[in-house]
């Protein structure tokens, strides 16, 4: 028997809506959705029959003085706000990918997690596929040598979904699939690059709609990553080692 | 019924065996191998009696002065100065790659070649593969749609070749296997990239042992190439369009 956790949404989107679906599949008496909030008020209603959660506020400043953890997923240009906002009012926040649109955001909400001694999670979820268990199993036995090469491609074609293509959105390839990508790259390298060189291409909204990347890390390692909003592309990880590689 | 095209051969190394032997395959009314020139006048005979050539040189003057072809396949390092000594002499010329250590060396045998009105093509073996028709087949009937993302990778264990490791000889991953990975790129973009930035390393004898590009395009166009000599890579190019990649 676990402790009963008590969650409070942040948002209306479409992932609000996936993770309430998919947070629904899990015991009862472990996880509760007790509390959503968002500007567009018709949408929160809409959301709170829909999965059956008891209160709805308009806004996020009294969802912050509730007594639930929090998951925020609003806006990537406003994850920053709203989760320091729930931060300071001492709560703890699982909040969807990118948790800040800059490394000063995103550090600065680490570090007042620390000082508040808050959980924070970003919602990158790929880091908890058990491929990456299993993943992490082959690396760790030697199964692949000493790895010299991680090459990576995400593409989708979203140009034609507005989240991506307005840059006051917070949109774009980097956000939107770059850093599903470096994520992985870190998650086999540990340590972090020695050189990183990019280039690619803005739309004329001013988005990155491609992103290509080349990493150098110690001891001959090298990555590429490559990610575009254009086309789909295989989508897929390769890493090579001296023993063999794996897609 | 061809023309009897008379060969002459610059170099002892490898690569010249491996091309008199294929060679051999070829009609004898088209092609022969009238003489060889190399430094090391014990493996310039040996090659003249394994591959029954009729004349010998130390050297490469007297073959400049011969009336053949001339295969340039000496050490890399070595091409410009040959290349240019067979052109100045009026002979037509298929050089081993690279051609020239730089930009300036192969733009200037360019330059000559034209000048003089002779044959000179670098030894990019792989465009003369029945698979890069076959692509372009592909291609221009529109069966990838528009193209947004060349990915390649070329990786093989050469650290432990001398040539490879030594910057005196011309090795490095960026001439030995970066160029095959380039010209497939500009095979099919046609145009110059727009922007171009790399990313490797340098090993203890001064030689490139790894390099990582991201290249930019017109039109949204993207790339990403990656080459190593520690390790082994998949050797893949993957193309990617709106209606499809191929492998």
């Amino acid at each position: 028997m676990g402790i009963l956790l008590k969650w409070g949404i942040a948002g209306v989107g479409m992932i609000t809506h996936d993770f309430l679906t998919a947070m629904g599949t899990l015991p009862a008496d472990q996880h509760k959705v007790v509390a959503i909030a968002g500007k567009d008020l018709d949408r929160v209603h809409r959301l709170a029959t829909l999965h059956k959660i008891g209160t709805a506020y308009e806004g996020y400043e009294s969802l912050a003085r509730d007594d639930s953890i929090v998951f925020v997923s609003v806006l990537n240009l406003q994850h920053y706000e709203i989760t320091k906002l729930m931060l300071e009012n001492g709560k703890h926040v699982l909040c969807e990918k990118p948790m800040g649109m800059t490394y000063k955001q995103t550090k600065s909400l680490v570090d007042l997690a620390r000082e508040k001694k808050l959980f924070l999670l970003e919602g990158m979820w790929s880091r908890f596929f058990p491929a990456y268990d299993a993943l992490d199993q082959h690396i760790s036995s030697g199964g692949l040598g000493d790895i010299y090469h991680i090459s990576i491609q995400f593409g989708v074609e979203i140009n034609d979904i507005e989240r991506n293509l307005m840059k006051d959105l917070g949109g774009g390839a980097v956000l939107d699939l770059g850093l599903y990508m470096l994520q992985l790259v870190q998650y086999i390298y540990k340590d972090p690059p020695t050189d990183m060189v990019c280039t690619g291409h803005i739309s004329k909204a001013g988005v990155d709609e491609s992103i290509s990347c080349a990493l150098k890390y110690k001891e001959g390692r090298t990555a590429t990553l490559s990610a575009h909003t254009r086309a789909n592309m295989t989508n897929k990880a390769e890493i090579v080692g001296t023993k063999g590689a794996v897609a």
